[in-house]
C-alpha cells in the first residue's frame, strides 16, 4: 500500500463544502488503487482571519513542508479584502513552496456542453500553463502624489531569466507526454516593448532545445480570439502569470467548464509539495446551502493523483465525473441536475 | 455642402487594397448626404522605412494637425521588426494626436454567423474602450545582466490619475447615448496590487458623477470568461490599455467578426485628428492579390463619420454593410463567397 499525506486547506464559503467530497472520492479510488490517504486538515481562512487577525499562523507553511500534496478548497469572503486573503494565504504558498507552474486543464468533458457551436470532445484538449510565481504580479510600485490631481500609479513586472526559462521548459516537458507535441506561447512583444521581447528571446532559446516540439506564438489579444475560433488548434500553451492566469479561465469558459475546472499549482522539482485547487472561488452566494459543485475539487483531486504518480487512479476518476454527468440526476442544479453536493460527490465515488 | 479633409495612409499589404474601398463608400455616402471629401495620401509604411529609413517624416504629424480625421489602412511587413513599424508610425499617432480613448463597436451583425452557439444579434451589441496611451504601454523599463544567466527584465505600467479619469469619463459619456446605460470595468486588483487597486479607486469615483449609468466590475481573468458564456451582459466595457486591447479582439472574436471589426482612436476633445481603422492587420499572405475583405475598413469610414457627425450617413453603411453581407455573391473568400476586394466594396458603394 502507498501511503499519502495531505495538507488539506477546506478555507472559506463552499470550499468546507467541497472539500470532504473531493476526500470521499480519493478515499474510494485508494480502496481500488492501494492508496491510504493520511488528510491533515488546517482552518486557515478568512474565518481564522476575522478570530485571529491572519489567515494562517507565521509558520503555517513549515508543518506541511513535507507533506505530499496540498488539497485546497476556496479561499475569500467579502468582508475581508482579496488582498488580505489572497496575499495572506493562497500567494505565499505558491511563492514559498515555489510553486511556480500553474496547471490547467481545458478539456470538454463527454457529457458536458460547449458554449462554442458544434464543437465535441475531440475539438478542445489543451493544457494552460500559467507562470506563478513572477512577472506581472508583484509587489514592486506605489504610488506618488497619492491621492491629488497629480497622482500616479507604477506597477512592476519583473522577469527572470531562471524563472522565464523554468516555465518555458516545464511546457516542453509536458508537450512530450502529449501525442501532439506542441506548445504555443502567448505573447505581446509588439506592445509590451521590454518584458515581452525578453520572453520571446527566452522561448527562442528553449524551444531550440526540443527540436521535437512544435511550436506557435501569438500576441495575447489575438490569442483570446483564436480560443474561441479554432480551440482545436492548441496542445499546450505557456504564458506569463497575467497572461497564464487569463487564458487559464478563458479556456475552461471555451470548453463549458468553467464552474468545475481543477487546477494544479506545481513544484516541479519536488522539493516542495504541490497545490491543487479547483478555479471556481468560494461562492458566498450558495456558500452553506449543500448545493454547491463538488467536481472542480473531485477534478482537482484526480490532477493531484496523477501528480503522485498515481495515473491510472487519476484516469479512474476522471471517467467517473464522465459517467456520472451522463446522468442528469447526479448533477448539481448548476448542471441542470437537482442533486445535492454529497448526493454527487458519492456518485462519483461510488462509480471509481 | 460639408467639406472634410481626410488624411489617408493605407500603409502595408492590403491596406492599400481595402484603404480605396473605404473611399469608394465615403463618395457614395457624400452623394447621398452631401458631403466632399477631400483625400490627402501618404505614403507612410514599412515600404517607405525600407527606401528611407524611417516610416515617415519627422514632421509628418504636423500636416494632418488640422485634418479632420486619419483613415488608416494596416501598418507592418515581415521583413521589417514590429516595434519598428508600430513605434515609428502607429503608437505615435495614437500619442502625439492624444487619441486615448481607442473604441471598438463589438456588434453581432445580420448575417454573420458567431462562433457561440445559439447567439443572434440581440444578443452582441456592445462597444469596448481601451485607454490608449498610457498604462502597461510604457517605455519604461530595461535589462540587467543582459545576456546572462543573471538577467531580468522589468516592464512598468504607469497610470496617471488624469490618464485614468479621462477614459473613464469617456466611458460613461458613451453609456449615456446608449438605451442600457451600463459600463463594465475590467480591473485585476487582486493580483496586481498597485496600478488595478488604483483604476478601481478611480472608477469608483468617477461612477459617482454618473448617477444614471449603472456598473459593474470583473477581474479580467473572468470577465474574458463573461464574453463567452454571457455576451448579452455587455454594454460599454472599460480596460486599462493592455485590457481593453485584449478585450477588444475576444469581443469581436465572439461576434464573429475580428475579419472585419473595425476601431476608432479618438482624440474626444477635438483638438487633434482621430484616426480610424480596421481591427486586421496588412496580412502579408494574402496581399497583391486583390482578395482582401474591404468590409474592416469600410466599416471604420462608417465610425469616422459618425465621430464627424454624420450619424445618418453611418447607419446607412452599416445597413449596407449588412444587405451586401446577405448576398453570397458579394461576399469575400473568408466569408465564403467569391467576389473580390473590388467587387465587394462597389456593392456596398451601390446601395449606400
Ligand atoms: C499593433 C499593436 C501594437 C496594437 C496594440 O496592441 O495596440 C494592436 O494590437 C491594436 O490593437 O491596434
Ligand atoms: C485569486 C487570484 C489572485 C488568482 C490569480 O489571479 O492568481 C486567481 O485568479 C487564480 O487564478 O488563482
Amino acid at each position: 500500500t502507498n501511503r499519502l499525506k495531505i495538507a488539506t486547506i477546506p478555507g472559506d464559503g463552499i470550499g468546507r463544502e467541497v472539500v470532504p467530497e473531493g476526500m470521499r472520492v480519493l478515499e474510494a479510488a485508494g480502496r481500488r488503487f492501494n492508496i491510504a490517504f493520511q488528510f491533515d486538515e488546517v482552518d486557515w481562512s478568512c474565518e481564522r482571519y476575522k478570530k485571529l487577525g491572519s489567515m494562517m499562523p507565521a509558520d503555517g507553511l513549515e508543518q506541511f513542508r513535507n507533506h505530499d500534496a496540498v488539497f485546497l478548497g476556496a479561499v475569500g469572503w467579502p468582508e475581508v479584502p482579496d488582498h488580505v486573503s489572497l496575499w495572506g494565504l493562497l500567494i505565499p504558498i505558491r511563492r514559498e513552496y515555489q510553486q511556480y507552474a500553474n496547471v490547467r486543464p481545458v478539456r470538454l468533458l463527454k457529457g458536458i456542453t460547449s458554449p462554442l457551436a458544434g464543437r465535441g470532445p475531440e475539438d478542445i484538449d489543451f493544457y494552460v500553463v500559467r507562470e506563478n510565481v513572477e512577472g506581472e504580479y508583484s509587489e514592486v510600485g506605489g504610488r506618488v502624489y497619492r491621492g491629488t490631481e497629480d497622482e500616479v500609479a507604477i506597477q512592476e513586472a519583473v522577469f527572470t531569466r531562471r524563472g522565464t526559462d523554468r516555465i518555458l521548459r516545464y511546457a516542453f516537458e509536458l508537450a512530450r507526454t502529449r501525442p501532439r507535441r506542441h506548445v504555443t506561447s502567448a505573447t505581446k512583444s509588439n506592445g509590451i516593448i521590454h518584458s515581452m521581447p525578453f520572453w520571446d528571446e527566452r522561448f527562442a532559446a528553449i524551444k531550440a532545445e526540443y527540436p521535437d516540439i512544435a511550436t506557435s506564438q501569438y500576441h495575447i489579444d489575438i490569442l483570446t480570439a483564436h480560443f474561441v475560433q479554432h480551440p482545436d488548434w492548441f496542445d499546450v500553451v505557456v504564458g506569463s502569470n497575467l497572461f497564464g492566469d487569463i487564458l487559464s479561465d478563458l479556456g475552461p469558459a471555451v470548453a463549458g467548464s468553467i464552474g468545475i475546472a481543477p487546477s494544479g499549482n506545481i513544484n516541479p522539482e519536488r522539493t516542495f509539495p504541490s497545490m491543487f485547487e479547483p478555479v471556481h472561488g468560494s461562492a458566498p452566494d450558495i456558500a452553506g446551502k449543500g448545493i454547491a459543485n463538488p467536481i472542480g475539487q473531485i477534478w482537482s483531486a484526480a490532477m493531484m493523483l496523477e501528480h503522485l504518480g498515481h495515473s491510472d487512479a487519476a484516469a479512474r476518476i476522471i471517467e467517473a465525473i464522465e459517467t456520472v454527468i451522463a446522468d442528469p440526476a447526479s448533477r448539481t442544479r448548476d448542471m441542470g441536475g437537482r442533486a445535492n453536493t454529497a448526493e454527487c460527490g458519492r456518485a462519483i465515488a461510488e462509480v471509481v
